[in-house]
């Protein structure tokens, strides 16, 4: 450290850098390797600018979601002016339903391609926590990748956050690879879960990094909730359909998983490795939670690869403190590559994800609040369902005690059209929708995922379309949301159903 | 041919060696390449043994649309039990959206995987037009692959239609290429549009072949409308936008174009061409049709690279006349690699591709009319839209002397998401949607693209919606459908929204 060309900065004095109006490219992926205290310290100049009536906001960059001292802290000081590519905060998302916020949601894959590109402009700073700095600029990342490699390498000015919380033997966990752009890209020359192809550090030109800021924070990651019977019920049925693709010989041994994040994504997990007809499997995925850690530890997972380590701060410990048990078996990518759809599909990734409402002809609907209020973004569902070698949905049947039901007559958005969805998966059961017409899709949803009290109300929505190839009967299509506007309960859909 | 050791069967006799029940792979993307007459003499088969009371329908899969002597026979003889993976015949739409055919209707890169992988079950017979035999089995194709080189290697049994139409120096035209399968796929070893990675040949496993039809039937394409002031200010705009993109330094030299089929597709091919901002041009796309023959004279085009040579007769004999000028400037790859999501967005493809319906979002109906009625299918649009450099859909604004306004307030089928959209273009102007968040994209489509006379319904459908982050008002989402439905005229929205 002491020999290092860079000044060690506060967290305020580096903010005071950072002008009004600036995009502002932050390390994150989840709260894991997000920027923490350089973006507190903006938020709290915010405040102040705000309250002598100056303007100060900024566009918002990260690899996905953040942190409460990120997106939590630049979102309460009203700083974040537009954001992309992914969010999770409660107030940022606040602001993003009122108008406040402009946010523009997008493929995590696309994110680093799309700035080198110039559609989203210019990256003026780029603000992002590392474990390890050398005197040439060089840094080793912390807990993610994300999209930091772009963000370092085109931003005109950088501050790094150094954390201390952080071993600099972490050196070695990332890869770092940024492809040509074309006409001039080649292959990504990646053929197995653990192969490496690039570079263990960020290499940032020395010049633009105007300052250092010491800290010791801990990612803000916090636990799942614990498994529920549903949740269970979802995941032992996702590992009954793979045990059984297996026997009848259309999952081949040594094609890895990606898996959503959140409490249904353990629990699928989870239930795969508790099957013993499934072989141990490698993850390609984006993010690796503490569920796959302790299936690391039962080498239930040999391999993983992400973009981001978000695992809890105990979690955290414990693979550092046996960091040789663990270093050969994890590797974090940027997400262009994680996501990479030319590797999800020549990998052969079977992806897993989680629907917020899918409907009878198959189509997912990934992002809006009965279609008119963001929860977080498309995060990297599209780059994995659209080149999985299979893609599979999971969601309970119903929320909210059985007022809503997750499959209705049409989703209020669509994510990912039925063209790239292969396999709903409910606590009720499994559809394969593949090599089915949407007569048959509609059917199979019905019978093996709806919640039994949905049934007869999604029979007769099907009837109510007439003879037609495809169920969209426009006066009821949205039955269920229109119920639900009125009572509270999609139950309700019966008075326009029935 | 006197030393060939397969049998010369007529089309009847080959006919006749197809049981019911059989899934049958053709040849044929387009009417190009297709299978001709042994499917006419299969109609007549099942016409024949339907009018004895006996059963005769088989599952029909191609590399995408045929011509009337494949879909059209089958389909008027009701023998089309189900098919994949797309379709454009009249008879055959009927029948799908009556139910009388299970049509599954999926992105055309993935029906050779699926079928390797075993998702749609085995193939029982193939049915291929061919314009050279070897003794060993290997053939060379006449003037598409699709997905033959699949179906042939998979098939039980092979029917070769030899067509003396085509000229056997089409040898080389074809690039044929299969890759491996998950967990032993390699990157496909293509870096440019003109690179070739493979065979001449498809080869054939000889004991599978059971006979040879000899004919000399023409293809079936008929050629396009001529363009029109609409067709041609769509054109002109993609053209400006283009050039626009290029000053900006947002469209590096070098980079291929994919091109839809159809009247919209040939003006906007085109209008590039006239343009003098643009440089010459390959492509990288799937159908290579009479209007890029034309610019390959001109030296506009250079080289074009697709799955099917998609022009009419007359065309074809100019080509075939002049094959020297032709040969190094054209190639035919499985529909696996020319639509290949790895590909399109290592060469960093232009994806131009025409929508039946658009929406305020940004979202895309490319396959479901009023989103009931299949039309054709989704084909490749998904494959190049979602890993393009930039997405663009193009559509004249009305249909039906302004009773249809292409953009409605929210599609009745969504194949490709707003996500996945950069660029809308009608024969008004142009919506960028890159970087917008859903208002700023409503303002942009609606000023930019939509008909005058359905501005102030879109407006008013915006300002239904409420304070919203997305424009889903579940009671008046498909306002314009319905008065369509009730008045056959859009218009008549004015009743539900102002």
């Amino acid at each position: 450290m002491a020999s290092l060309p860079f000044p060690v900065l506060t967290a305020d004095e580096a903010a005071a850098l950072v002008p009004h109006a600036s995009a502002v490219g932050f390390s994150g992926f989840t709260p894991a390797g997000a920027a923490k205290i350089v973006p507190s310290a903006l938020a709290r100049r915010a405040t102040a600018l705000h309250a002598k009536g100056e303007p100060w906001r900024i566009g918002v960059l990260t690899g996905a979601s953040t942190g409460p001292s990120l997106d939590g802290a630049l979102a309460a000081a009203d700083a974040t002016a537009w954001r992309t590519p992914y969010q999770s905060n409660a107030t940022l998302r606040k602001n993003i339903n009122s108008g406040k916020t402009v946010y523009f949601d997008m493929h995590l894959s696309q994110i680093q391609p799309w700035l080198r590109a110039g559609f989203l402009g210019k990256i003026d700073w780029a603000i992002i926590e590392v474990c390890d700095i050398e005197p040439d600029g060089s840094v080793v990342l912390s807990t993610s990748v994300g999209a930091t490699n772009t963000y370092a390498r085109l931003a005109d000015k950088v501050i790094l956050e150094l954390n201390a919380k952080h071993p600099a033997f972490l050196r070695g966990l990332h890869d770092i690879y940024e492809p040509a752009d074309p006409p001039n890209r080649r292959h990504i020359p990646l053929f197995s879960v653990r192969d490496r192809i690039g570079s263990p550090l960020v290499k940032i030109d020395p010049s633009r990094i105007v300052g250092i800021v010491l800290n010791d924070a801990e990612d803000e990651v916090s636990g799942f909730d614990e498994t529920t019977p549903v949740t269970r019920a979802i995941g032992a049925n996702v590992a009954h359909f793979l045990a059984a693709e297996r026997r009848a010989g259309r999952l081949p041994d040594g094609i890895p998983f990606q898996s959503g994040v959140g409490n249904i994504a353990n629990a699928v997990i989870a239930a795969m490795a508790q099957n013993e007809e499934i072989p141990a499997f490698d993850l390609y995925s984006e993010v690796i939670q503490d569920g796959v850690i302790n299936l690391i530890e039962q080498d239930r997972i040999p391999f993983a690869s992400g973009t981001s380590l978000t695992v809890t701060p105990p979690v955290l410990q414990r693979i550092y403190d046996n960091w040789d048990n663990y270093k050969n078996k994890l590797v974090l990518r940027p997400q262009e590559i994680s996501n990479s759809p030319e590797l999800a599909r020549r990998l052969g990734v079977i992806a897993i994800n989680t629907a917020l409402e899918m409907d009878i002809a198959g189509n997912v609907n990934s992002t809006h609040v009965l279609g008119r209020q963001m929860m977080n973004g498309i995060g990297g569902s599209g780059d994995f369902t659209r080149n999985a070698h299979i893609s599979i949905f999971t969601a309970p049947s119903t929320q909210k005690d059985g007022a809503i039901s997750t499959i209705v007559p049409f989703v209020s958005h669509t994510d990912h059209s039925e063209h790239s969805v292969q396999i709903f998966v409910t606590e009720h059961g499994v559809a394969d929708l593949r090599g089915k017409d949407p007569t048959a899709r509609a059917a199979t949803i019905i019978d093996n995922c709806v919640d039994p009290q949905y049934r007869d109300l999604l029979r007769a929505y099907v009837k109510s379309c007439g003879s037609v190839h495809a169920y969209c009967n426009p006066d009821k299509a949205f039955a269920f949301h229109q119920a639900f506007a009125a009572h509270k309960d999609m139950r309700k859909a019966a008075e326009l159903l029935l």
